[in-house]
């Protein structure tokens, strides 16, 4: 057995309570390397008690590692515990200080302890998301629903964007298409900011108490919502709090006044007099992005401003959520107080931080609830929009990223394919609609929260920033019918299956670009078999007979286990 | 190469900031199994620049794995990066999306990133905690200063003690006993309990704004830190959350009230009326103690009674910390609010958690400053007292317990050798006083605050709890004085050598029952020899010549880097 491989701690992810007398344990194994997994669990003040054993469930395994999981019953809120691994005859016993050929003793000091389940440490991700698919929202180019309110000079709907021309996409342009929204299926909107602000895509915040008149005011954005909520819709904002804009009123004191000005330190000054050219002479987004200063998130007046504005919306327009620009530069210190406020406003708020690596050090449960999950996008481009990785790879990226989180994060987790930071889709696919279509069945069909980026669903290209944020096109002879369709086909599947909302996530083939997988849930299963190749493959699949296709996207040809798949095909089997 | 073993995570302990320009990182390996490392990393805006590359130094071997680590001088706040390993002519990039032959290019998502660097997230220890070493007390059997507030039926000091027997200890006894304490050397003290409570050992708290008028009152307390403050020894009280005592006022309430007393939810009642036998009807700690009813800090108004509790006591007396009693049955987001009140009371107060395990859950920077270091006892006594496991698995013991945390954690762990919990290390080691003086020679010289439980410095012994806690033995000729003077010598050793103070730790030799270590800081190196073995030993050590013992324990003949080891000997090469 490969020791070094073998891991376990007792802390998030490998070891995290479900609710109050349950606990998640995961270990780690070298791939293939192990028979058989045991733990072995006792109370912890029940002294004179046998040591429970419990065999361990391989759940992931990929390029190089096996993961084994179980759920303690607990009988009380607090248990020890050590592992027992064998492969062939060979046994050993794992322990927090380390491994022993000898079964460790009551008594004995290293064994893993999970000392004690408090109940506010155990994390539950708001109820509604459970069966949620959310869809992104750019309001300037989404929908025009009130001239009155266009910007001067609006260019006419459907030119190509730099990244100065507006629209005239509004909040009215948003309410006019719920009924749009909601026959796509749909039940949760994400927009990027709408407050106050000069630019398009007003991440540079002049006011975080106004709505940009552009857009409406707080009156059309609370019917927004209400109409939203009507429709079983929610609603989430986004929070840029790691910067303000130019124009903000702090930092125009700052600008005016100088060192003198109460706000000095709000931002992060180099030198004085503040200078914007030919660097900032201020600490900026981006480190040179001068219409950006960023706010000092450690001083309290900063922090009482922020966390204020946070709850004010969830009062004032009964919001279902912030999503969390530039998370990542943002202390956890404050997000840690901002978690405190949302869920004391709302305990059913979500908190979604923007992060594009591996987020875990902000998913630990006392910080955000989810992320845009970019390392997401990033397998799924790279296996299905321009197939420059395999199948064994691809699950490789997928199961890390599972076991990188409690799988209460990973359900909630904005498993986006694209957003208006990325190039489309589409376009990464060199516009090959199939490839698409597969890279959906698995956004569709894996564990977390389905994320459609507005426009993607009529078959919308664009390149990186400012392309990607095109108008939204509502000629339905100008859109792409079959991906509307087959979304709306996806969506109605995910809907109505429970083994894909709740069902856990197994792997079942990943050889050359053949990838297959199971969901289950209450002893029913869903297998999903994507052919990510243009050739024909015939592959062998335990547990596939008497399920049907319902996906219908080409003929399945089988025999017994034996499958048949078309090129570039995918099946959802029922 | 064993890639399953090699690893590291953008998160405390493998990546954690040293301030706000400097990152350190680590990489964990199989034990020799590579040549090199480097860290290729850049600013993480900087979209022009290349990657700098650094060499990773090998910090810790141990059985299974190598540590490798260096401090990044970040230009910004932010950068990413990648490792580059290698061994013989395999060459390895590895990053967050795992491993590549070729190396990963710009515009690759899956680097690690440390996205920024918050002011707030970088974790300080108290200043004072570098030079420190503390003497916890255990005041019921420390000293009697003052007759007139014995406990009833007090008992002639010396007898052996029952679980109920009162001795007469008291603050005034800690106050005539400043100049003992601040001849033996020691800068901290930290007291069990001295809140009312009918117990000796007063876990279980009647009243946490009154000291025990057997031990004195507010005044004295305040006498006591000042007077501890003029002579440079600070003062660390002991904050019992977890459990009230079955006295304390609101569970009193709920006795005589029952289900309509407003104070019943600041506990878990089984069942109504509440009973204290055969089991408590309520939750109690170690699930059956009766007299120790457990505090719900879920519960808003249980957080702010206790948080008003560790604020008063800091400003009402000046006490320079709290050690935490049972810190790990108490949920984390209580300890994240009452690190917020601590710090914000006293910036410099230390807080010093009860946890036996692994501890890094609570040591991430945002609850704890450390805890009481019981694996470190725990190796201690099984490598020192007990000679049951070889230095190379002691090694492995300590270098893996030292790479859970973040350097500036390991620097004020408190690493005890025995505590008023556990038996004495002299009892544990059989009375054989050069056992223990070897032990004593590891923690002094040892990463972190070295601990002295009253009384092991005159050579006390003692079975557990109650037989741990005999009254303090003051006649000299009672007094094991080579061991005193040992502490003595050791004490003052390590307040002379920045060596042992601020410098890093590397192991250089561990075989059979031989360890030898060097601390080094700013260039100058100490070199701890120990020879754990009844043998001689005869031991070949690079950088030896030159060095000079400064213990003296035993006589060191050499021959160049040859040195011949005495048995059951240790020297402190400088």
């Amino acid at each position: 057995m490969i020791k070094e491989a073998i891991f376990h701690k007792s802390d998030v992810p490998y070891a995290y309570p479900v609710n109050e007398n349950q606990l998640k344990i995961v270990l780690r194994t070298a791939v293939f390397d192990v028979d058989r997994v045991y733990v072995l669990y006792k109370d912890r003040y029940d002294w004179m008690g046998k040591f429970k054993i419990k065999p361990m469930v391989l759940i992931h395994t990929n390029e190089l590692f096996d993961y084994f999981e179980t759920t303690l019953d607990l009988n009380k809120k607090f248990v020890y515990f050590f592992y027992l691994v064998s492969e062939g005859g060979e046994k050993l016993y794992y322990t927090e200080a380390g491994f022993y050929k000898k079964r460790p003793e009551d008594g004995f000091w290293g064994f893993f302890h999970y000392p004690y389940i408090g109940e506010k440490d155990v994390f539950f991700a708001p109820n509604w998301t459970s069966d949620c698919i959310v869809y992104q929202i750019f309001p300037e180019r989404f929908n025009n629903g009130d001239k009155s309110n266009d910007p001067e000079n609006v260019k006419p709907w459907g030119q190509k964007p730099t990244a100065d021309s507006f629209f005239g996409g509004d909040l009215q342009g948003i309410i006019d298409k719920i009924n749009y929204l909601k026959d796509l299926g749909i039940n949760a909107i994400y927009l990027t900011p709408i407050f106050l602000s000069p630019s398009t895509h007003k991440y540079d915040t002049t006011d975080y108490y106004t709505i940009d008149p552009r857009f409406g005011d707080t009156q059309k954005a609370r019917e927004l919502v209400q109409k939203c909520h009507d429709n079983g819709i929610k609603v989430i904002f986004d929070a840029v709090f790691n910067h303000c804009g130019y124009d903000f009123f702090a930092f125009q004191d700052v600008i005016k006044n100088g060192e003198k000005s109460k706000y000095w330190d709000w931002f992060n000054i180099y030198e004085w007099p503040i200078k914007t050219h030919p660097k900032p002479s201020y600490e900026a987004f981006a480190d040179t992005v001068w219409r950006m200063p960023k706010l000092m998130t450690k001083n309290p007046e900063v922090q009482k401003y922020l966390l204020e504005v946070a709850e004010y919306w969830i009062k004032e327009v009964d919001i279902d959520g912030w999503r969390l620009d530039v998370a990542n530069e943002i202390d956890h210190h404050f997000w840690k107080k901002f978690r405190e406020v949302v869920k004391t406003a709302k305990p059913e708020a979500i908190i979604v931080g923007e992060v594009w690596h591996d987020a875990s050090p902000w998913l630990r449960g006392d910080e955000f609830d989810s992320v845009m999950n970019y390392p997401f996008r990033n397998a799924v481009v790279d296996f299905f929009a321009k197939r420059k990785i395999s199948a064994s790879r691809f699950n490789t990226l997928i199961t890390e990223q599972l076991m990188r989180h409690m799988e209460s994060v990973n359900r909630v987790m904005f498993n986006l394919i694209g957003s208006h930071d990325t190039e489309r889709f589409l376009t990464l696919a060199n516009g090959m609609v199939t490839r698409m279509k597969l890279a959906l069945v698995f956004q569709f069909t894996f564990v977390g929260i389905p994320y459609i980026y507005y426009g993607d669903e009529v078959g919308m290209v664009g390149g990186n920033d400012p392309d990607c944020r095109r108008c939204m096109i509502w000629e339905e002879e100008k859109q792409n019918r079959s991906i509307f369709d087959f979304y709306k086909k996806l969506i109605s599947i995910r809907k109505e299956s429970e083994e894909l909302k709740y069902g856990n996530f197994c792997t079942l083939y990943a050889i050359g670009m053949v990838f297959a997988f199971k969901r289950e849930y209450k002893g029913k299963s869903i297998i999903v078999v994507l052919n990510n190749s243009s050739k024909q493959e015939v592959i062998f699949l335990n547990e596939v007979e008497g399920k049907e296709d319902i996906l219908k996207m080409k003929e399945l040809r089988r025999s017994g286990n034996l499958l048949y798949l078309q090129p570039n095909s995918a099946y959802i089997l029922k």
